[in-house]
């Protein structure tokens, strides 16, 4: 399948695009550091505080709890992160935990996903389709020059991925057929989310993601439409 | 006041950083040549369409109606401008008359807009908070290469300027302040609303947006906080 006939690329941002674990923990570290706090890996602070992710979000997906952004999301979860830990969020100012928070704002991009989008936005539209939240993924745009089209996502349709409507809303805002949209994510749960809502699919492993021990997504486990080493390939794939 | 305390730019797009009565007339102009259909100025039928557009928006603001997305308004005010001009628009394809629609996609920027822009988005955060639905202004902006940082409006928001939601929804989403956000319009309501949510405001005037003998609009009629005579002078104003 060629790349003519797709209008719009979607992008799983966490992990697909950007690497949130070295990210994250860097602004942990860098607490961690500046108030002494000693006998914690910044990395396993980022994972136990990426581990409440999900969760959290079910709580909405399962209509328990009405939507709310992730900003919101990933503060409670710091909180509770920080307790999990030993350490009393109470101790620190409430601003010092916002900015902390926005650790998730400050990622980078793995090295291939700029130039690959750049080739990419030549042909078609180009956006993430992200649980973050507009200003999140935007302000994470800016710092890192992701050339986006647009900023598009859970907050705009009210829905977690993978939640169809989070897929569906998505391509009704674009309004696009679903199989006129392809989405790229190096998760497969994603990718067979996006399929059942009639899109197009393609898997970029990011065998780092979780660190070096990581053991799921190293590979697609389903056919999906497009597989690639990475975003540079893909956007080589789609070119041909 | 300088532009360096200011994050986000935000644009009205029709008439401030597009020509929409060229652009329109210029597609009514070839499918009333394609029909062999005498008699009819494309730009009068420009402002005719146009006229509706208001009062069609209007029956949203006042919660006559609920929300749709501009496209779908400018397509009952397409119909309703051909019977005002004694074309039935039963004789034609619908398909055609969607695709006549879009002539609202396909607006080309005025001459200073795309320099004045790309220079901005050094700065700060540009994107248009149109009444334009995002697809609209999505395609828009792929065709006449604007580039915007997110695409925001009135579809996201559920809401049509100058309802005050238009604007407050909007930076809520950029999870800024008000005052931290200027609008940058071609009409002074749009402004007046802004600046009663407490967002700066930036006049560009666009004195032939309703053709040569336009009479509104010419000059601001406030003290905006910044009046420029077009886009790359308002930037070169924020860049001082």
């Amino acid at each position: 399948m060629k790349g003519a006939d797709m209008r719009a690329a979607l992008f799983d941002v966490f992990g697909t695009v950007v690497d949130w674990r070295s990210g994250v923990a860097r602004d942990v570290g860098k607490f961690l550091e500046r108030h002494a706090i000693k006998g914690i890996e910044p990395e396993a602070f980022a994972d136990a505080w990426r581990e409440r992710y999900s969760p959290a979000m079910e709580e909405v997906r399962a209509a328990r709890r009405a939507f709310v952004p992730l900003d919101r999301l990933h503060f409670e979860n710091l909180l509770a992160t920080l307790g999990g830990f030993g350490i009393a969020s109470q101790d620190f100012p409430e601003a010092e935990l916002r900015e902390l928070n926005r650790a998730w704002h400050r990622l980078d991009p793995w090295p291939d996903a700029i130039n690959g989008l750049t080739r990419m936005k030549a042909k078609m539209i180009i956006a993430p389709l992200s649980n973050g939240n507009v200003s999140l993924l935007l302000n994470m745009a800016k710092r890192a020059a992701l050339p986006w089209d647009a900023i598009l996502g859970a907050e705009l349709v009210q829905a977690y991925k993978p939640d169809p409507e989070a897929y569906l809303r998505t391509a009704s805002l674009l309004d696009l057929p679903p199989g006129e949209i392809v989405m790229v994510a190096a998760h497969n749960g994603d990718l067979a989310a996006a399929r059942a809502c009639g899109m197009r699919t393609a898997f970029v492993a990011r065998p780092t993601e979780h660190g070096p021990d990581q053991t799921t997504d190293l590979r697609p486990e389903q056919e999906w439409d497009h597989v690639a080493a990475d975003f540079e390939s893909l956007a080589r794939q789609w070119a041909a």
